[in-house]
């Protein structure tokens, strides 16, 4: 599994003449996975990471992510997209909650979140009411925002910018589009993320970041595993089992329903550039 | 022509449940001929121009664009760029140019495009000199960073972006990967530049934008024919032949040549998310 990507990584940046690799670090399992991996594909000097953080990021997002660049012993920069977003006109739209501590705003965005009906179906389709839209496009400009720092790193250098969206996201919608997925080259969207967790252990990843609950870091609180309802180990396994056409009946009912509703939702996302000629999904 | 893009843009927003659209107005002929179709398919009241300039856009660019946008009758915003560009630290990269006159501006422009050698096909190879790549990162986000800024306001709307690149500019790659080429529908993306003029006479767009020279307005001087190397009606007529399969002998080898060259380069353009599962282009 290692090695596959390992030189799928150096042919085609080396096919393409890309110098080397931009990778945006989260302190997350899955930017510190390529990053290792980017490390033992081109040597550590090739690959540069960048730190995106904002206002509403976790207090952890910084710390998490230069304890990875040092591990990887990669060159990163650190840039606060604050001034970039509140330029944008974004925060605005949410004021700060400095004052509140964070439990308190866990708490509360949870109690948002809730509120709504069901948020990540809504989410999945842009649907809901004019506030939840705002949020929406609130929490999407972020992630463009980093697409657009992290190719601007990137073509300064002639390298290529290479992501970590994983197969459960991308089978999920678990991502923004031209966002988080927009990238040159995409090395873990064959694994489902069970399966980056085995390749994080493999790669020596450090234990602080194998155990943090896997989230967007979009909201305080929301983790991925409570946006989309159902656990990773369940999700995996019934994806698996749908992809390999197999029997479900030992599944709970309640976790193939939401599985399969948020596969059919997940379809909205890939409206892409459509034209008169393409067939609509 | 007009009739079956029409009937396009209003089945697929109503298809996904979108109530309006958004998009980019920037003064040239391809948004004004969009939205001129998007005001027939949806009625005025459901289409949104947004206006984004920068500090090194042309002078005429909001003048032309407001022009287009009163034309239409619909709503619109200026958002002005520099400050967010400025944040994003770009615009130390090249200092303003203000205290010259626009033609000493497009002289220098035109010079250091010519210094750098075959630019164009630089461009689409992201190849050249460091100072060629900073250059090229430096345009590219301008037009990445409309894109953010045209989705923040569709999403707020549950509007869908409506994009304005022609076929054309596809198949020669003059776009921004994931800029100007990323949105939700693409309604000129099956046709021509020169079929592009020919609707925009029959939808009564003002002679004023019909007439100016096309151009990118990412820098002084530097318009489409002039990045490409040849004129609009040749490339057309070249691409044509070549999509029909039809005899190249009557046309100047120089031209088929140059477009044949970009044609092959264009096709760096997309490498897009590519995963190891993917067929490498």
């Amino acid at each position: 599994m290692k090695n596959e990507i390992i030189s799928f990584l150096s042919n085609s940046l080396d096919k393409y003449g890309y110098l080397g690799a931009v990778i945006g670090i989260s302190g997350g399992i899955d930017s510190a996975v390529t990053g290792a991996l980017l490390v033992e594909a081109l040597g550590r000097d090739r690959v540069f990471g960048l730190l995106l953080p904002e206002r509403d990021s976790s207090p952890d997002t910084v710390r998490d992510s230069k304890l990875v660049c040092c591990h990887l012993g990669i060159g990163y920069k650190l840039i606060r997209l604050t001034g970039i977003l509140r330029k944008k006109g974004i925060y605005r739209m949410h004021p700060p909650a400095l004052f509140f501590p964070r439990k308190v705003q866990e708490w509360y965005t949870r109690k948002v979140w809730e509120e709504e009906g069901d948020t990540y179906i809504k989410e999945l389709t842009s649907s809901g009411s004019t506030t939840f839209l705002k949020g929406l496009a609130y929490y999407r400009i972020k992630h463009r925002t980093r697409m657009t720092m992290l190719y601007f790193e990137a073509e300064k250098r002639h390298y290529a910018v290479v992501g970590s969206t994983n197969k459960t996201e991308v089978k999920m919608g678990f991502y923004v589009k031209w966002g988080d997925d927009s990238v040159d080259f995409e090395p873990l969207s064959h694994l489902y993320k069970t399966d980056v967790y085995r390749l994080a252990g493999e790669l020596g990843v450090p234990d602080r970041i194998i155990e943090k609950p896997a989230s967007p870091d979009i909201a305080p609180g929301i983790t991925d595993e409570y946006a989309m309802g159902v656990s990773y180990k369940d999700i995996d396994r019934i994806l698996k089992k749908i992809e390999g056409g197999k029997d479900l009946s030992s599944e709970k009912p309640e976790n193939v329903r939401r599985v399969t509703t948020i596969l059919n939702c997940a379809a909205y996302r890939e409206i892409r550039s459509l034209g008169i000629s393409d067939q609509l999904p």
